[in-house]
């Protein structure tokens, strides 16, 4: 089919930036569309460092101030790739040049900026998503499918944690380059809005919508050095939080997630279990899915081990062959592909702004509960 | 050595008679103690299958009503395993008859029963205990050690599940011989007593005192018949549980239990992170301890998979060989084994009527917040 | 029921003794049986460990000379578990003497000897059976079942390994009470006769004959002290052994045994693949059947971990609930259990020593073919 | 530093020829190296298929005949993706005109047509390698590492297994696109040059040569219908095999691989036992490596489970962050930048030519060994 285009202007050049440029750069090798990202500009405050960056992965130009990369004309779509406490402010003026926006997750720190946001682009009418990119694990979106096909039957419960290890040590800084995700005010909050996120987001895909909920939150390392002022400062994130909660549908939930799970360097799991059955996956081994079928004959019931790679499952028809796996980096290529599919289509690929507001509303009662110690209703 | 015989009055022939039956039978083949259980009688208002049940374990005697059983002379200890509802009258009874007691868990419906209970035994300094056998599986007795010995330095969170199934189907009774478990009036509570009572128990052992919680409850099944009186009636127990709780330490608990995930029969699992490491454990592996040692050399560190079945793993020298599984029952073989080298020694083996007191103010803290929806301090 | 003695003479008082003594004593617990096992006497060399070993266990009495234990007339099964050198003389005897023989594995040191024990037991007409306990692990059982129902189709594949770690150390002896298995007089081979026997005896219950066979065996240590001479001798038995062969029905078999196998206890794995599906199995986590069901809706279809602990798997009714697991034990009361039912109904329950002598036959020819380096035909 | 093009010329567009694209488009966006791939051409006999694929991966040009390929002064590279029976023809032509060499693995068909082939490179001394990308898995890189530093001690065993089931129905076709495989004047031979050669290259790598052998081969499917002749031909391919061997170490090997086990997909498994230690692997879960160090203190031992994404593991620092997997596809970029990383210091990475002819030797013997039944010596 004739290609068109699509203009990529990317803020940003750190962990997420690459893995936006990688998707980019393959999504087309891959996946049969009309739309064809261009590698057109990446924008940076260090200007080196974003030189060596557009050199890597093959940006035609650099920027170092978003505005004036907001301002050409030559860019369709602008990926913000920033931390949090820049997402509202440069969705905002992307929205209003009429650009495309790829934000990268959580949508904003408060529900407040990412009202303002949503309706920046729905005013503007600009194609738009946040990189929620989990949905897209092919082993994730084959959970979505058959739940929503009501295999499961009535569900009981959806429990999801995201554990990592790597903020243990009290010298680890908050703020900077690596370690913005710890100062409150450029992130927002803790684990929280960096990992419970994730687990929102896909809990609200698969399950339905969260009705109420309480939760905990501990800071273990309560001051930190701050590596912008150099100073011991005091801590503002959440390092662990655990949620109990009711979803729409009835169903009971519980999340946790913490940066002090000793061993577990990016363990998301998930399970849900319902009359007939249940399902559960991990991103440690992000390629299989458990299903267990109360419907087999009795004897020979037990929990399967799917290896989703095969050409039926989601997305894996455009990989390789069954039982070759795909890793962390093709969710961000998955989703990519559903939104330039979205671009053809007209319908656009989830989450939406829209979608991720309902994520950023939970977060923040999470926080605002771990603070009341009160029960809050959504 | 000579031998002292402990006749055993045993009352109630259900699935825990057999449990603790076999143990008596066992215990003396495989540990070396001075006292030797005798299985002089047997106590259940059926006296056909009392009779059988003596016939099949080789009680010497039976009774039908438990007031006589405690007269008897010749018992030494008697073991509860009847229903919760009748543990406080008989437990204080047998006390003062002078009787050693073995009390299945949870000790009591509610604290103050248990509070009886303990102020009984302890008046009438009668040696005691409360059959939590799985403190006595050989992966759990090896976790309590290592992080007895501070292996795992500070601890940081502390999560364990108890997940069923079998109460899924809207037809399951309430009351009667295999389900008085699901009638408030004879189990206290559900999930609550029956199954997070455990989890709770290794808790306070391994991670100690839970200073507060809060807790979401629900009845998934709200009406049932009763096998008693054979007419649908409210169900009055909490079929799923789950909490949040901060323990003594400063280390964060999560706790869940239901009998409504499909696919796990009898699925306990704990996990304890520590700064230096983390431990896990769950039932239906149960020879196993999965361990991540922080400080092995960086590129090797993972999760060991200990299978707990050499002579130095706790209680295995006097199994079988290095390889070789054992099973649920010898849990309590264990327990009643160092039940009886605590009669021995005149030092009581834990958990004794007031240890599991303390299980019991938690359960009863978690039904009081499932309540409430507030946070209760203990 | 009205009950049967059948009063047991045990000769040898070692692991085997041991866990032979347990089936005798818990099998009426837990099976309705019409024959109960009565300890009427144990037999050993060592006078005081012989005595001891009958208080333990509750012999009745003690013999020093096997001989004398055969001529006794409350003797109605005589138990063999003493080094292989000694089975065939002692069941001959047996046999002649009209009892009853349960022999431990494997049935002989030689197709010679095994020959000459099936002749004796069928001559005298008395029921027998050999110990090969892990047909009767009920996940052992289960897979048995569904392959002769079929389930699997055309086979292709049968493949087992029994793999230890024990005898690394050169210092391990050879000869005496807990290395004799090293000592080759007393074993006849080594992990052929000790570990492949158990594979092999598996492999044709369940897939049938072994038409032929290449082998490859090897000594490591090939020097160790005899316990008994105190000299330094060559090693005579097999290390490790690997064996490719072709079974009746067309499937190609491969199995492997060593004691050089690092970080492996006990790990029996077996494997079957099929048309329509495959089955495994391993004996570290006995309670656990994998299946492989072609069938399934491809989506979903994966390796099914079956937790083989309900009541309608084999066996299991007997014992506890849903989720609670067995462990080696059980294997050889239930092996007991069938050999008893076997007395009352007339059918003997395999293997018999006939069945066994095939398992034998199969040995002899992997050690002649370590040997010669060339293929067998059976 | 100042890049060089490499620009390839890539003949063939199948599975093979993807991987390989794959891997020259992101090898400099995760490498630092001095040589950057440039997608010069690909040849393939089908035009419209040729020019598809040139579009879908960037190649700059298409050829339908691959000498004009090669005589093209354009090309630096020429990157061998065909059916094993032109691997000869087109690398000794190749190597006559002076190009670098990136063969598909097999070698060649046979022994004297790789020893051709190596004698063509080494004459023409141009880079050379083979794509056995099974080395440059991390987990596979980092199992080499740890036994060539000697971590296990003396080596006793090493196993390997690789198990698919996609040729089971017997409407498979033999030759063809996606099938010659089957076809044993396209193949060679079946599972063997397939399959069991990716076992043989890691085996030779991670544990040295391989002295002698026997071999069981079977052709379950006896007769298939050929793609190109359309008439139902006799399978001359091996459908399976099996192989016992002595390596030059002293260490006992296995092998098995099969195209009829139902449920495995690529099930690549290799385990090695030292003295001290363990390590095992599977392509299934290929982020993972099992370790067992016997040094680890008595209680605390076991089988380890690394998940190898952490930036000390190798190749991982130029990837994402710990906990993040990668796929299949990466081995092939790693093959990629340690062969650029080659061409600039001089150093050839391994496996070239000469040392794949080692693997094509061993699969040869097995083949013949196969057929006689007997040993074989290398």
């Amino acid at each position: 089919m004739p290609r068109k285009a699509l203009r990529i202007g990317m803020i940003g050049y750190g962990f997420m930036g690459r893995a936006h440029s990688n998707a980019y750069r393959k999504v087309n090798n891959f996946f049969d569309l009309e739309y064809v990202p261009v590698l057109q500009a990446v924008c940076g405050r260090n200007a080196e460092k974003t030189r060596a960056f557009a050199e890597t992965w093959g940006y035609a130009s650099t920027e170092r101030d978003w505005k004036k990369l907001i301002a050409r004309d030559d860019i369709d779509a602008v990926d913000i790739c920033v931390p949090n406490d820049l997402h509202m402010e440069i969705a905002i003026a992307a929205a209003r040049a009429g650009k495309a926006i790829l934000c990268e997750k959580p949508l904003a720190r408060t529900t407040k900026e990412g009202e303002a946001m949503v309706k920046a682009v729905e005013k503007a009418k600009v194609p738009n998503t946040v990189w929620y990119n989990y949905r897209r694990v092919p082993a994730v979106s084959l959970i979505q499918q058959v739940v929503a096909k009501g295999t499961l039957g009535k569900i009981f419960h959806y429990r999801a944690n995201f554990l990592q290890d790597w903020t243990i040590n009290p010298d680890v800084p908050q703020g900077g380059a690596g370690t913005w995700r710890l100062d409150v005010d450029a992130a927002g909050s803790g684990v929280t809005g960096d990992l419970l996120a994730h687990c929102v987001d896909t809990a609200l895909w698969i399950n339905g919508s969260i009705s109420s909920l309480t939760a905990m939150t501990e800071t273990f390392v309560k001051k930190r050095k701050h590596a912008d002022t150099g100073k011991v400062q005091e801590v503002g994130i959440d390092d662990a939080a655990g949620v109990l909660c009711r979803f729409g549908n009835g169903s009971l939930g519980m999340f946790e997630s913490t940066r002090y799970a000793r061993g577990h360097k990016a363990l998301y799991t998930l399970e849900i279990n319902g009359e007939h059955g249940s399902l559960a996956w991990n991103l440690h081994d992000l390629n299989y899915v458990q299903f267990f079928d109360h419907k087999t004959e009795g004897r020979m019931r037990g929990w399967t081990s799917i290896l989703v790679t095969d050409g039926e499952h989601p997305y894996l028809g455009r990989w390789w062959v069954p039982g070759l796996s795909i890793g962390y980096e093709h969710s961000f290529i998955h989703q990519l592909a559903d939104f330039l599919e979205g671009l053809s289509t007209g319908k656009p690929a989830a989450p939406t702004f829209r979608d991720a507001l309902e994520t950023t509303r939970v977060c923040d009662a999470i926080i605002k509960s771990g603070k009341s110690q009160k029960w809050v209703t959504l």
